[in-house]
């Protein structure tokens, strides 16, 4: 029996986040912080050391951990580190690419879209002829593993454009950051965005920057806003210790110690592993079923997996939905605009036996919805 | 012993917040949530509704929660409540005022702002005159109860004189609400904002705004922020009782628990009682200690009591702070800009008990600094 399962909550959570948490993470949220005393500046001092640390970003690079929604964090990037002078380009193949044209459009920056089709990896190819024909760009935003669909970008190629077009390289790494190895130096990148509740298996209610040192501190006065500024919490940090405003101190708690168990696990790679044995585990088994995924699986993250929606006769969505939550699994719906789907994630503090047990689970519904051989 | 000391954490926060909170509102995070599922729809819906109930508004107004801290709120009811054209008037004795104030000129918005001194309310005359002198405003910004004093503003004075110039009126609660009753309506409040983790004594990473139905759903547009736009959070609650953006299900599922709590108090007068009480005893015992009080009792709320810095031989703050930290007791440093003081929080799951012993572990601290008989 698993952690959550012990725990009075809904079961597993096969869901791009808010995932399923371990107990020992729960747990470090049973007590209370006085968030401008000693002991919390230290926790927050680990953390963003951490934070860097896991991103390989030691020098040079700082991390501004800020409260919100990992929205919050990526809008924050934004309006903090392009400048209203600035021109970005933004490979969108999903939705959350979509999100951040929406933001810069919102905030006033001048920007383009490269469009890819939401099922396949974002083209490097259109977005090196966008560079030649409408740049120069200041920056390039991407996303590096797009939950929409859960496709994983090609992060690589993109830095290489960036590099050599001399543009900055800011990136959404939110369902990525804790299962993907990153060189972020390596990399050229300028700055990345993430959160706690993804693959850190921490809980909601917090995200972070890791970002050069030097673009951080000449971003003074870019921010429109007051609680997004990143260059404002960067100097309280720096300054002080402290969060400027009220830090949600129990969600930093669960972090750190969903850090210890990162580190136990044995870092990135390893936890990525885990994730990529799930994520094989759980296609094989819906395969068997005569589910189809979305994607090809040379593009495919070990984050969430995309599947068609079956068109079998008595075979609805809500029944199904309802039927794995009563068992103790609760899966996602679809998000890509183009054909209907829903999707299953492998991310959390799940292990390869929970997805088959999500698989049985999967097959006893079917069954039980009278579609035994579809 | 209280539920603080029972757990492993700093004992008592005698602080403006993150607070103490009980063993029971903590152990509500020990389970996961899918943010997209009913169970979880389900606790927004009934989050929301109970803190309308708690303002007096539950017709004609609408709950919008917002992920954050209680500044993110703040600048959010800024953004989307007043639109690009407004005016506004910001009654400002403190810090938490002045806040509001650089948010509305980091916004653009055009204002004007009455100072009053920051150990006295708010000055209505003087409101009143800027009124006359340079209206017509479409908002006045007031603060309730003022933590960096601690002073109580004469609200329904400032909402008499906002109707009488038909002015919309937005008050910054974060300190008051869930302690000091509220006529919303009777006083023509168009918006306010509070937060999970001050007199709700729920934890911190999130707050809400009460608000006229009828002006947030006359923001559209108002915001250049996507994350703090009110109306687009709003609207989602509305159309499908989820949160636009990840939520911090464990912070709401402390939230829910806490206001379990305080409905099982007897409310908000009750639990303003009791506040009132850890008051009354928390300043008697400095006193007789030889301690000043910042604020004319009839000015002092019953949230957060200023204290002078005694210039006693042999006093040192930060000796005083660490010896009290070592008893269990956390303080926190003054936030005036007039003179050196400290404050002592009276808020939060502490009881009077909590607040005599605090002042007896004060007396003990003086006895080991050598300060016997100030």
């Amino acid at each position: 029996m698993s952690d959550a399962e012990r725990n009075d909550g809904p079961g597993l959570l096969l869901t791009p986040g808010p995932l399923t948490t371990s107990e020992r993470t729960r747990n470090a949220m049973t007590r209370d912080w006085g968030s401008r005393d000693s002991d919390f500046i230290g926790l927050t001092a680990r953390v963003r050391h951490r934070l860097t640390a896991l991103a390989n970003a030691e020098s040079d690079y700082t991390c501004v951990l800020l409260q919100g929604s990992g929205t919050f964090v990526v809008e924050a990037m934004i309006a903090s580190l392009v400048p209203p002078d600035g021109k970005m380009l933004v490979a969108v193949n999903g939705a959350y690419g979509q999100r951040i044209a929406t933001i810069g459009k919102r905030l006033g920056r001048n920007l383009r879209v490269v469009d890819s089709p939401e099922d396949e990896p974002s083209d490097v190819a259109a977005l090196r002829a966008a560079l030649a024909t409408y740049g120069p760009f200041s920056h390039i935003v991407a996303v590096h593993c797009e939950t929409t669909s859960g496709v994983l970008n090609p992060l690589t190629e993109i830095a290489e454009a960036a590099r050599e077009h001399g543009a900055a390289l800011l990136v959404d790494m939110m369902s990525a950051f804790g299962a993907i190895p990153i060189d972020t130096p390596g990399l050229g990148i300028t700055a990345l965005a993430a959160s706690a509740n993804k693959c850190l298996e921490g809980v909601p209610g917090m995200g972070f920057l890791v970002a050069e040192t030097s673009q951080v501190a000449a971003a003074k006065g870019n921010a429109e806003s007051l609680s997004l500024d990143i260059y404002d919490q960067w100097q309280n940090f720096e300054n002080n210790g402290q969060w400027r405003f009220t830090p949600p101190t129990h969600v930093m708690a669960a972090l750190d110690a969903a850090l210890d168990q990162l580190a136990e696990e044995g870092g990135v790679a390893r936890r990525g592993a885990r994730y990529a044995e799930n994520c094989r585990r759980l296609v094989a088994g819906m395969r068997r079923l005569g589910f189809e995924t979305l994607l090809d699986d040379a593009n495919q993250a070990p984050i969430i997996i995309t599947f068609r929606m079956p068109d079998w006769p008595g075979f609805t969505f809500g029944r199904f939905y309802d039927a794995l939550h009563e068992r103790g699994f609760v899966i996602y719906p679809g998000k890509i605009t183009a054909m209907e789907t829903f999707r299953i994630g492998c991310i959390g503090a799940l292990t390869p036996a929970d997805m088959d047990a999500a698989v049985e689970a999967v097959a006893a519904v079917l069954k039980e919805m009278g579609i035994l051989d579809p």
